[in-house]
């Protein structure tokens, strides 16, 4: 793969070119993002060569697809319109029923290939790009057979230099698990933050008061509102039940602690240790 | 201080040991705990020299008391009537206002100094002990005024070797202002570990989809159920104002959602990215 073009040259896009430089060193990377502060940012960084347009795209031999969701829906199809006979085009969203419904029937769908690798900081834009953010983690692949095996393989080949482990599944199955796995957390964390700076926005001093845990529970609550605003807008559904049953819990937390049902408040807490158990592997 | 006692040898009176042996290398440290496991556990982790009994308290020059909160208060009392006229006994826990008053008329109340480390993990016993858990960490002290001057002296030197930085506060404000700060983080992962296993509890495969990011926002879920049950009945009032408003805000998030008003949603997320200048400084 000579030449790469990235759509959204941010966190997770500047992140993949970082890898991309170490382990296709001879590769071009072209940069394509409606943010022209975030092109010249991604160039002095060395995250990209050059910046291109939609255009250049007949020439790519992999084209990544970076942008919330709820653009990637719009930009996709007009992707496909554009590029080659042997361009593959993969996209890396938290959703992805509605992207891959997007171009069902378009003629180009063999050179798509659906993906999201689990990985992200809360962190975002170029600057934000890290080497290795996707060694070790979970890459979700979705409708694996409607793209073409002879451009799979080039970059399934390419995920796995990368330290990603692969995990095929269909896109209803991925947007119903993805909200409790990964959309609910970024809930509870931004309702956590709003809640603690509402009791606590005119007393500075009590941020003293903060530890690791809360620095930990609250950390998802930096993350960038553009990307998570889309990502809940494509996912309301699911995303609403898990939110429902969230609440749920909690509420029967607190009936549990009115009536001074301290043993059941210790038990809740008990069933849900064994999450040490779940969590094993995940750093 | 060359005779020091510590009643519970775990995370956190077990760290205390650490640092105690790095900074008074010349300080015999005694164990006190009902869980005999323990005591056997941190003889051989070096973290005590030898299993001792209230009895021996009269020969203590500081005694630490880091048990569940809600023993606490019963064991305090108790300590303050064994110990010499120049012991001092600290105690560790995170909540203030009940251990404040169970000594209040105590004679040798002025023997006693409320501190609260903002320090821990979410493991447990002698073994998860480690040493620098205090180091950059805020210690709240509590009606510093009601301990004896000279007490106070020496183990404030010793808390500032040991990396601490003081606040002082009233009872009353700490159990309010903790409940936001700490003890509702815990709640909000507890719950959200629940809600993803219950879902989840059939689907081992599952969890290859999680991330980072949700093992940071659930990490608190591991916590040792009987600490966290004891907090919880003792600063109950707080915690479930805590609760309403956290609840509240999921509510209202849900509503937002329901309603598809996305932009409400996205400045919802944006107000509480401020939380990144609050945690400055927070590891």
């Amino acid at each position: 793969m000579k030449n790469i073009y990235i759509i959204g040259i941010g966190l997770i896009g500047g992140s993949f070119a970082r890898d991309l430089r170490r382990h296709l060193p001879e590769a071009t990377i072209y940069g394509i993002d409606t943010n022209e502060q975030h092109i010249i940012e991604a160039q002095s960084l060395g995250l990209i060569d050059a910046a291109a347009t939609q255009k250049d795209l007949v020439k790519a031999d992999l084209v990544v697809l970076a942008i919330p969701v709820d653009i990637a829906v719009h930009v996709l199809p007009d992707v496909l319109n554009h590029i080659g006979e042997n361009t593959l085009v993969i996209d890396m969203g938290s959703t992805k029923q509605a992207i891959c419904e997007a171009v069902a029937s378009h003629p180009q769908r063999r050179n798509f290939l659906a993906c999201h690798p689990i990985a992200g900081t809360e962190f975002s834009g170029p600057s934000a790009a890290i080497e290795g953010l996707y060694n070790g983690k979970t890459n979700i692949v979705c409708e694996v057979e409607k793209t073409a095996f002879k451009l799979q393989e080039k970059v399934l080949e390419l995920f796995k230099k990368m330290g990603m482990r692969m995990r095929y599944m269909d896109p209803v199955s991925h947007d119903k698990h993805i909200a409790y796995m990964s959309h609910l957390s970024h809930i509870s964390a931004f309702m956590l933050g709003k809640t603690v700076i509402n009791k606590e926005k005119n007393e500075r001093d009590i941020f003293d008061m903060a530890g690791s845990g809360f620095a930990s529970t609250v950390r998802l609550a930096k993350s960038n509102p553009v990307t998570w605003t889309s990502i809940f807008k494509q996912n309301k559904t699911n995303v609403l039940k898990t939110l429902e049953e969230y609440i749920a819990n909690l509420n029967e937390f607190k009936a549990l602690m009115e009536a001074d049902n301290f043993q059941g408040i210790h038990d809740e807490m008990e069933n849900t240790n064994h999450i040490k158990e779940i969590l094993n592997g995940i750093k």
